[in-house]
């Protein structure tokens, strides 16, 4: 029988909290607390918990430092966040959260104008201003993200040739500062990956930057968000963003935009029944997905907290 | 850069009027008319229409005869129907529907007798008399189903070796009669499989049965429909029954075993964005997908129909 090239184990990093509490209404500081803590109880490694953005913008999370203030640490969990500019980051250094100082670009300009309000261009003008910040408080950069690696809705479709030229550009940025990030996320930020351009878009970057990891962050818009995990896992991408419930992703909200990363315990349960360790506890994993539906007040897309498991052959096989 | 290998062309056998039906309640003859009608005009080439099974047990198909009676034909389409024992063969052969005779075995003994009343064996004896019939009739065993090819609730997750030995049984099974199948589906019946297992199963058959084809019938249970999909895609497989919308799929039945097959427009999507040419018309597909929610009066899994396409960069790209 052929062999077929996977990962021995993978990280998945949770977005729910942060991302896709985002796209939902006000959710109350305790429940938010709640699904947290729920999480950390899984075995996940990483918890993007609140952004420091502008509040005018993302209501939802006004209430950032009171999340972060509150949380109950527990041991070998990172807590994180995320911002978008120096004014975010300042925040998010005062909250004690633990920070992954990052930079970050998108391939689409017309994307970063409505997104970010500034051109690629100007963005990256503004990640050397981050960068000589993250300096200057003892901090390295951790992690670049890619944003629309493989598409926007205004530019269409990304080549994988245009992802490598912004990558490129990122990195450059990075290195006039004498700084190489340790994780480089493609992040498919609306949902416009397909499985060849994952692969293909990983194998390039990779190709030229061998030594550094490349991440992905997916999102399910158009269904194709556990093939194009598969096909990062083929391509040797071992580290994800993921949703518990995927969470973010309401059925009902007919906002295009508003369909979540690819659901964290629909990922873990592909992974593990490839082989794949995943360090997760999918029942438990079920249970807060079950739990951020409550909170949410209605049906979130995942899929394994429904159907549940199927048995290994070991266990229950009969005649 | 490395060449992925696909194949350049799919077909996707539509299930939606037939199995997404069967998941429904009761769906007035006229509907099912205009969603096969409307299926017709988005070029796919088989649409499996009705079941001439057991009417106590579905009741959802009593109306099959006046279905296929009044279907109104298009040219270069085959109207299907499927049947499980000789007095579905003579209902359907009266029907005047396109027969695809086939027969059928499953890898789960436990499932076959849940499902089909009888053990694994009995069924192939069932065949038997089947492959007879068909003889008599001028007809050929034009294909062949595995039921739970890769695992059953009852059984739990089958090895690719055990889904060969089915197949294998209903190969002897069809030799016996002077019978080769056209084609070999293996089915995973309630949604058990994985990409690994999918591509390892049809790796083993087809090194086995090199000469024969063979198709998937998928079911989107947890999540890993379109995965296994680009798994088949990977190991050669071309044919897939696929269901419009991803009916017979309802995410708020709380029915475990009402996941619906995988969503005809958005394994086309999937395929189509790949560069696999399917030969349908997705923005035609999504109407008739939204078409397909009206009648049964509830939101359905398919994500295209709500997300849209994003654009090519060639006929949207801006500076």
């Amino acid at each position: 029988m052929p062999t077929y090239q996977l990962p021995s184990r993978v990280i998945l990093q949770e977005e729910g909290p942060r991302e896709g509490f985002q796209s939902e209404g006000l959710i109350p500081v305790e429940e938010k607390l709640r699904l947290i803590h729920g999480l950390a109880e899984t075995g996940l490694e990483v918890i993007n918990c609140v952004s420091f953005v502008d509040v005018r913008r993302v209501p939802q999370m006004a209430d950032a430092e009171e999340v972060a203030a509150r949380i109950r640490r527990r041991d070998g969990v990172r807590y994180t966040g995320i911002w978008l500019n120096a004014k975010g980051f300042e925040r998010a250094l005062a909250s004690g959260l633990d920070l992954l100082p990052n930079v970050f670009t998108s391939v689409s300009n017309t994307f970063a104008r409505n997104n970010n309000g500034r051109s690629a261009t100007d963005l990256l003008q503004v990640q050397s201003g981050l960068i000589e910040r993250y300096k200057s408080a003892g901090m390295r950069v951790a992690a670049a993200h890619i944003f629309t690696a493989f598409g926007c809705p205004y530019e269409g479709i990304v080549s994988p040739d245009r992802c490598l030229d912004a990558v490129n550009a990122l990195m450059t940025t990075c290195a006039e500062h004498g700084e190489i990030p340790d994780v480089v996320y493609l992040c498919d930020t609306v949902g416009a990956a397909n499985p060849l351009s994952v692969r293909q878009t990983v194998d390039l970057v990779r190709n030229r930057w061998p030594t550094t990891e490349f991440a992905l962050h997916l999102h399910d818009t158009r269904g194709m968000g556990l093939s194009n995990v598969l096909a990062g896992l083929q391509s040797g991408v071992y580290r994800f963003d993921t949703s518990v419930a995927g969470l973010g992703g309401c059925p009902f909200a007919g906002n295009k935009s508003a369909a979540g990363n690819v659901c964290t315990e629909d990922v873990a349960l592909m992974c593990e029944e490839m082989g794949i360790s995943t360090g997760l506890d999918l029942d438990r994993l079920s249970e807060v997905a079950r739990m951020a539906e409550e909170i949410v007040g209605h049906s979130l897309p995942g899929k394994f907290m429904k159907a549940g498991r199927i048995p290994s052959a070991a266990t229950n096989r009969t005649a």
